[in-house]
């Protein structure tokens, strides 16, 4: 029996009540996360383009929903919405080892998948642990060099979104065999769109959760697959990875829960700047320090946050602000957030924002650096207009596992992230809240969102 | 102006009346071959599963017609289930250099499209040699190296069927840039199913044309692709490929029709046993001589011909006996044919095929090796019962560009395709035929098949 074979062994035996209480609930976590983040892109270019797909070439109604009109359509057309909705504003959760976004094709796929079948909350839950556990591990096994060129939530999304269907319909070792192989020969997606910041992003995980689901809707109807689709001679990892690890694709199965390492996003910026905004936050609450009394910030980073975020001098749209150490902690230092609605109110026409921007600077950090990307440690040396200089560490930034979100800073972000769009009303999103609380007792999903 | 950006530049400005006759004529003809090739495979597993995913996910109807049942549905699901059908039974087209099947991508995708859109014949003629066009250069630019693992027809089938369905909708040089990031970004199918038999030939041939379409249609509404899809440094051949050559994107654009160099299937083998199987025929018609009068029959091929023929010593499965040279030759000395149905209902039972097959051996040829893959060369030596000892060669196999199927040909072929899986009756197909040579007069194409 090789790597594959023992995880689809894993994934047919998992049974719900195999899951520690605390991994259900950080699933429910990452399932409100996700819906929130679905409902911030309502009308945000390109969603409407999915819909207006979806209208066209779907059917003009059906059991699943697509969550930013509410519309019912086919699963695959629901799925493909939510996959291209979710992803959009970029709050959707991060697992840091495999950088894979799970939510966004898993949860989009089993949701649609179960408010067709009549699949109850449990059942959702139990599916999407196993798309959770399979993903990840994936990743892993993809490596590094896989990340270069391809977007492994794209690729390696298509299979963690089939495998959560897969669980969700009951498969056993046989099917979930072929399925890996129905899925993992349709992954695709390249980073070659970020140079020209075009719209692939959101195609690219709305065709993993869609292309998921209908792997596993054909394997359900009898369409074999490659039967060592990641480690065969002509597969996955053959084509797309130089350094592919066989041992994590069934590392601690059972005993490591993948799912509950996954990172929330808590600032709306690049993750490369959060380790800093939470030290500097850290230090002005504790030194009682008003934005004002700053009269520099050194922040000392690893050599990612300089590739990625040094290019940014001054930032020109709010993308761009996302990407500039100094516009992030501007908000932070002088609004205390920086969220969506900071960035796209405040941060480019905010003087004191851009004040503060200008006081910013990077260095690196060869501590910081050596435990990237295991740690994202947060450093930051100020000094004040009186003359002090203060120092803050933070070792894992707000929402990484050992800091994660409290279920009420995730009902706050969540009814953040629906302010944002206008989908719903506060009222609203907190029946929404209090509806997906109670997710492992729901019979049916139909009506949930 | 890159390789890229001039292959988008011929594409937008392509017209009907730079096509030469010859090259029009010829495509009409592959139309009809792929007309044949997925009408062959109805009702043949798997192709009922992807009529049940598009009756599933798809419209209850639709101005676009799935071939096999003849029922509408949207351009997508007829794109889906038309790219399935047309591979199965393995007698679509092949370009030689690209190792690209383009008819059942291309064709699948641009007929769906042109009868939702109400386009013409001509329409969708110019458009199917964009696709062709494209799609071979695109082949050849991935080389030899993307064919080992990567399933060309899958990945580079995308683009062909992406960029016939731009064309049809008129795109200009712009969108073709777009067009190519958003069709090159969802590139995806790996040979590995081969070792299991398993179903992803036609699970790749079906997402390629739909998914091509997919690009086409987001494209127009606006979505954004990688600009440099192609040569980037995160782009198809950095992730797919180690021998990409650029010089072939725009190779000789307008003066080089690639859709001329198409060759069709003759025999219903594998293409390996091609060259022999002319070679006995045309020695067996030369010298009069009766399958009765044959002792021996050594071919001489090349290497790679031992590599796939030599693993069936005696075939137990149709599939097999289309890959073993004395199954082939038995049939073509006993019957005179190796079609579909000789396949079917003689490769296996009857005696005089299979007490020739073993009369029949491969032995490597220094000569035909050397030409190989640019001329598949056919040698064979027989011995006769009375002593004789004959040869005779074929430089170009039946169906390659220099001995093309003539018209009266091609329809034998495609009646001989509609009565394999009694898709239709010989009056129907002759019908059929009829109003396929008249394809470029044609004002609509929604009732052409």
């Amino acid at each position: 029996m090789n790597a594959t074979q023992r995880l689809a062994r894993f994934l047919a035996d998992l049974q719900y009540a195999d899951i520690p209480e605390p991994v259900l609930a950080r699933c429910e976590d990452l399932f409100l996360d996700w819906v929130g983040s679905a409902l911030a892109s309502q009308g945000a270019h390109p969603t409407p383009l999915f819909e207006r797909y979806a209208q066209r070439m779907g059917p003009g109604d059906g059991p699943a929903r697509m969550l930013v009109n509410g519309r019912g359509t086919s699963p695959y057309f629901a799925a493909l919405v939510n996959g291209a909705a979710s992803h959009l504003v970029e709050q959707d959760d991060l697992h840091n080892s495999s950088v894979l976004h799970p939510a966004t094709v898993v949860f989009s796929a089993v949701l649609a998948a179960a408010q067709e079948r009549g699949k109850s909350g449990r059942e959702l839950l139990l599916a999407s642990v196993a798309g959770y556990e399979a993903g990840i591990r994936i990743g892993e096994f993809m490596g590094r060099s896989h990340y270069r060129i391809f977007h492994t939530t794209a690729t390696v999304g298509t299979l963690a979104a089939a495998v959560a269907v897969g669980k969700l319909l009951g498969f056993d070792r046989e099917q979930f065999i072929n399925l890996l192989g129905n899925a993992g020969t349709q992954a695709a997606g390249l980073w070659e769109f970020l140079r020209d910041a075009a719209d692939s992003k959101q195609l690219h995980t709305a065709k993993a959760a869609a292309d998921g689901l209908l792997a596993a809707y054909m394997t359900e109807d009898g369409l074999t697959g490659a039967r060592n689709i990641l480690e065969g001679e002509q597969g996955l990892a053959a084509g797309m990875s130089s350094d592919a690890d066989a041992s994590r694709l069934d590392d601690r199965l059972g005993s490591r829960w993948a799912l509950a390492e996954t990172s929330f996003k808590f600032h709306a910026s690049c993750r490369h700047t959060h380790p800093a905004a939470d030290a500097l936050l850290h230090l002005m609450q504790r030194e009682g320090l008003h934005h004002e009394q700053i009269a520099k910030v050194v922040t000392r980073v690893h050599q990612g946050a300089i590739d990625v975020l040094g290019r940014v001098v001054k930032p020109s749209t709010v993308h761009q602000a996302k990407f500039s150490m100094g516009a992030v902690l501007g908000l932070i230092a002088v609004h205390g957030s920086a969220q969506l609605i900071e960035f796209r109110d405040l941060a480019l026409t905010d003087a004191a924002v851009d004040g503060f921007r200008q006081k910013v600077s990077m260095e690196l950090d060869p501590e910081v650096d050596a435990a990237y990307p295991a740690r994202w440690l947060g450093r930051v040396i100020v000094t004040t207009t009186d003359g002090r200089t203060l120092s803050a560490a933070i070792d894992e930034p707000k929402g990484d596992p050992g800091n994660t979100l409290s279920r009420p800073e995730l009902e706050a972000k969540f009814l953040r992230l629906l302010a944002f769009s206008g989908a719903r009303t506060p009222a609203e999103g907190q029946a929404l809240i209090d509806r997906i609380w109670q997710l492992r007792d729901a019979q049916t999903l139909t009506d949930l969102i």
